[in-house]
């Protein structure tokens, strides 16, 4: 067996770490075993049967390096100056995160100067004008209270030079950047700028993602405050729904490309009778089509509840010429109106009066505060991600797994996506919970 | 002074009430003075000149009777059956009322047989087929957790006659209609009805209007759940528009002809620099737009946060085609809508990037459960409503006024409307609150 | 029919009010309508009959002057410094007030020096060392978000001349003090004070009584908010007591000398079988003593809640010594242990397993945040607040009566007490929804 | 390398599953897939390096089998009777697991025979006269929106002999305990007289405590809960500690014998400068003593917020005789009223004016309705619990390691408990947050 560890998961870092992490003030009372090592690494996998059979084969398992304070610093605090910017859509939790942050700098490893960057990526570039804000613990001790990023946030990348340009400028030893994939595919080309200019200065992140989609990480920040409030809407869906004669709930969730909201909200207020996720398509028509299978159960039941991922059913706009958000993300064709509309026709087409409420409550569940859960979550993401960028490391993001905070390299989660699996615990059991069966009209394989 | 009463204020009834009401069993413990006589009245108008200048004149204020409890019954419990039915849209609190409607009438008065007739007014009609559903204590005792109407509901008039027909044929004493002010209107053509037939059947309606906007009804149930969570949306909005770069978050609430929801909300979470309500007209485009301000607010605030009602800027529709929906009311336009795709375009012309966050929280609203405030004054309406039935009124309402229930005759209320006044405290406050100034490039009076 | 005013209800003014209020820049759209007289005014009692018959007796029926801007202020905004108190225990909806005092000092008056008192009246003495706090826009702006008073409070009256003398130094035109009957009535002896000195001090009070006790005020700011949670302790105590053999939920609320808490939320949460408040005794042992028919009740139904306000059986403890807290008021003994107690060795005398859970969630409440029912009503208090004193109107408070906002002198509140009338609708109603019976052995009269 | 499952994770059975699982109608589209093996295993400790240090000693690592539906099932759905009851202290969640069993037992596997036992173990002695419960759907499918038990429970054990008598005379196939520690070694004592009685009867454990301890399970359900609803209960300790001078707020939270609540609340809402567990002892008097360093706080920072476990500071009772309740679980001293009289008497010696506001939401948190998160968790035990049982398997809980739902046998949990790690990365990031040191004059090792 060698020691040697695969190469995916080991940390980049600037440099050997020499300085001895100030040990708080002795009357705190934390303990020098609070410390990790690099070499205190879990396993991914935790199949038994499939970890010992890579021994057997003479494999290394797979592991990851555990978050945490580190006894030997890279940076100096006293002449330390961070930046941190949030990028992309608004998410319960951001706040949470740069509290943390801040006051960790701040009160642990006494940096003074933390630099909130506005506006996303925007703010390095010049031309926008924006101002920075110089972030303190008078600044951000309540914001936790507050939904949204008290720095603001923009859509779209910016040019890699001009940010490095704008980070050197102002003399910055550690950037934590707090975003989704595109803000990680940025943050590694921003290192490996720096790269090609010799600079000292790590990049660190933080994946944010309300679709909960992040590769290898098991849960993101604000996904636990989106599922409580996407519950609320099911609840108000349903009550419409049995408000009328033939009332038809319809509930449009967050969920670009994976349908965990989705999922995991209709099993946190069962009262959902289709969810229709990115991951499993579905035919309209036919036997075993939506439409068809909608009118059953009206008939049956007199009202129903359909919850719809905003990725889902993409295919009925193949023929569409794709469009592009300033983010490069793939425009989506708004599945929520399109199935409104169909079921309307449909039933208009067969004389049947049904009563259709439609809630998309999706804005309303971004700029949320984190719930208590997720405020606990993002302050560990938090600390460990200051803990990281104080000990040189670089080009990584802080995931949890198997109940651990670890390090992981951007270039393992990026570009990557974690889905729900049609074959898996989480969807099964929504099949169970719904009865709403395979929506199409293809044979199974 | 005459001591008759001014009629339009004079409740109709069946016919003299002869049966002592059950004192409830000793061992409650309540007290014969709880009953109220129809003497019992209260001056509508507190305004002390007028009233005094009233008086001078030789005229009789107008006043209200007092609802309440009766010494004497028309009706006698063992005999009685009483209907139950929720007409319009969801309105939180639907649920309180008919719980407390159906305690009262089984506890108080033991009338054993009380039908909830399902899906509005569809449900009297037979050739939709809904069934009745048989309400006693075991079936209410915990309705008013949810939102809803565990009766469903259902837009739009029915034949008075087949009405009619089957409250006959079920033998219906009292019939208790909540909705709003189509139902009232359809109570009175009932009521004329039921008087050609000579029938001895009571009609009491409770108001139900999420809009408050109920003619001579100081605040209308569901009301205060409405802006408890309307504020929420404000609140999310906000978030939104601080969130990006020129962000504009906008909201639409309910509110068809009377803005009191959008006005009461601003004042709730004042964070809402732009309000629209029906009640007042405003330009667009001009000096004194809605969208050169909003261009003026970004530009030296960078964010603007607008709150809309449903039936506010009609006026930009003129030329369409009105369409009516099932109530027979006219169909609004969409101004949400309208407004976003208006914002949109103005500042594409002008190669100014925005970020619209828009926001629809009806249905989350309408189906809420009422808050505690909402429950208690639920408890009381249908209480009195069971009151007034009782002693044999007919053709009235349960009205707050004053801080006093009152009885109130439906037609000194049907058609009329409660509107917000322009510049009444309510109004005036909002304009301090936002700033927002007159939004019309038209010379004030 | 005399025009004079009641003698009771006229407001004392420190002298002609001869300023015009600045008309609010054109561009905010507010009417000059908007401007109340002190003519405006309205009728307290609207019952008709005794309305009436005063005035054919010739008397004048009592008004109150409508609260509101008048069209000429009393003080010069430029020159104008203005303090702020809060006595008393917390309350939730303090922070509105004073938000809204600075807001409209600040906007709409122009006035920018506002001191904030710390720790209630300790504040103004110089011994305990406690700084002013200057207020502004920024300060308070979000300020509603959060419980408590951003200025604290402390209980206790202190030396008059001394909060004089400390007013004069600080050159203070107006006063708000924010409290309860005790700082009301400091507040009389504040003004009486002033008079000797020959000061021009203007002293307006805003109630402050979660108990919803003041005299002459129909509903008492953050009385709301408390019974939102105080449902919620019902509901708790409800599911303890459901949830074991001979189960005991027991509340303590707040309530001192009146029981609206207790009452309003037993009816906001009908789960109650026994509400004990202090304007009605009741006995402990014998045929209708309370421990008889909670034994009655849980032979029955195995189960029980009891709401018990805090100022309730008092005169079980009428041999024991008084005491009296800081602010003199008397200090009650703890009914809640009390009856615990009583309780738990009453069945342990009849070998009777009972489970007790007792529940006293008073500083939950009483910390909130005001609820946006509550966030409204603060707000127009604390903006009638200012008018007032601007227009130089001195020991009065504002009041809310007949759904209007009014201006309410001092002495004819201080040291009385609304309280809930054992005959009236609302305790009826508990008596109704508890069936608990007088529980007392005493005949009723 | 041996086969062989390590003995202590291995689940008894009683005997070989011979039927086919029912598979769920092809129009639920469930999905063969799903079923699990009882070879589907996975490592308890991903330590990467302890892991592969054990391999290279020839040990095979401890496993546990995977939890979920299994192929082949032990009991005839068409016969079996099942029965379910709830035992010890209320805790949200509980009514979210007797649904999901129903709902999985009657729509799953057809088992139409459900019984509900009420109060706990008493329900199944027949001197108690406790009636059975039948349970189907109907009665089950809302009752998640309630907090406690609708079964409701009661503490204590009963005899063994006498419960597994009540078993066989209702032929039951399956008893689901949901309960703590006491419960499962209950559970473990009927899984012994069964065996002696060879009868064929599964046991199947559902860990129940709200205070996250028990061994094995990394999360236990309603914990989520109770955390969201203590940090309002810390919100007010902290307002009404800033509304005072000298004012201190303190919360009694749960946690007998560790302090995962109050540890992690406090980080959930970060006003809390002192939290007490009882896994860490402190000191009252002396320099480093709780009472020095309170007063330290105070003089500098005016107010401080305490939070205490139930647990903590139980030494300072040594003295005293121990006393036990019904369950045999020992009777913790009120630390909370102790340290509130020691504080109060420290401060008065002082002569040191201060005001103390004490919380105990222990009842308002425990009887919560569960929040979607537990919600979704409580379905899955739920569920795994059902799939457990039908397959034959007992004396076993379900249990949640590494992110997934296991099978553990009781015997390896029972007896045992999970503590907060006094140098693990909760208490060290609390120290952190509070600052409050070491509450100790021992000088640590």
């Amino acid at each position: 067996m060698s020691d040697s560890k695969p190469i995916e998961t080991h940390i980049e870092s600037l440099g050997e770490a020499k300085i001895k992490t100030l040990l708080l003030d002795d009357s705190i009372g934390t303990s020098k075993e609070m410390f990790k090592s690099d070499k205190d690494r879990i396993l991914i996998d935790v199949n038994a049967e499939a970890v010992l059979e890579q021994i057997k084969n003479q494999q290394t398992p797979t592991t990851f390096e555990l978050a945490g304070p580190r006894e030997k610093i890279y940076f100096d605090p006293s002449k330390l100056k961070c930046a941190l910017v949030t990028c992309g859509g608004l998410c319960p939790g951001l706040n949470n995160v740069i509290r943390a942050i801040v006051l960790e700098l701040y009160y642990r490893y006494q940096v003074k100067h933390v630099y909130g960057i506005r506006y996303g990526l925007e703010g390095f570039i010049p031309e926008y004008g924006h101002n920075l804000v110089e972030l303190d613990p008078d600044k951000v001790v309540n914001i936790h209270e507050m939904g949204g990023s008290i720095l603001g946030s923009s859509r779209g990348p910016q040019d890699i030079e001009a940010i490095v340009d704008c980070l050197e400028r102002l003399n910055i030893g550690i950037l934590f950047m707090i975003g989704g994939d595109g803000t990680l595919k940025a943050a590694t080309k921003i290192v490996e700028e720096i790269k090609k200019r010799n600079a000292k200065l790590s990049v660190i992140g933080i994946p944010k993602t309300i679709d909960n989609d992040i590769f290898r990480v098991a849960k993101s920040f604000g996904f636990d405050s989106a599922v409580d409030i996407a519950t609320e809407a099911i609840k108000g869906a349903h009550k419409e729904a049995e408000g009328y004669p033939n009332g038809i709930g319809m509930i449009k969730l967050m969920g670009r490309h994976s349908g965990f909201i989705a999922a995991t909200a209709s099993l946190a207020q069962q009262d959902v009778n289709f969810v229709l996720i990115p991951e499993i398509d579905f035919d309209l028509e036919g036997e075993n089509g939506l439409l068809t299978r909608l009118e059953k159960r009206l008939k049956e039941r007199k009202h129903a509840v359909i919850v719809v991922a905003e990725g889902a059913g993409q295919n009925f706009f193949q023929d569409s010429t794709p469009e592009y958000d300033a983010s490069g993300n793939l425009k989506l064709y708004d599945i929520g109106i399109f199935l409104k509309d169909k079921i309307r026709s449909y039933f208009y087409e067969k004389s049947m009066d049904v009563t259709i409420k439609y809630i998309d409550p999706s804005y309303m569940i971004r700029s949320l505060p984190a719930n208590p859960n997720d405020h606990v979550y993002c302050g560990f993401l938090g600390r460990d991600a200051v803990h990281a960028g104080m000990a040189g490391k670089t080009n990584m993001i802080i995931g949890h797994w198997n109940n651990f905070f670890v390090n992981v390299p951007i270039p393992m989660t990026a570009g990557k996506r974690k889905r729900v699996n049609p074959k898996g615990k989480l969807w099964q059991t929504v099949l169970e919970a719904t009865g709403q069966g395979n929506l199409t009209n293809q044979k199974p394989e």
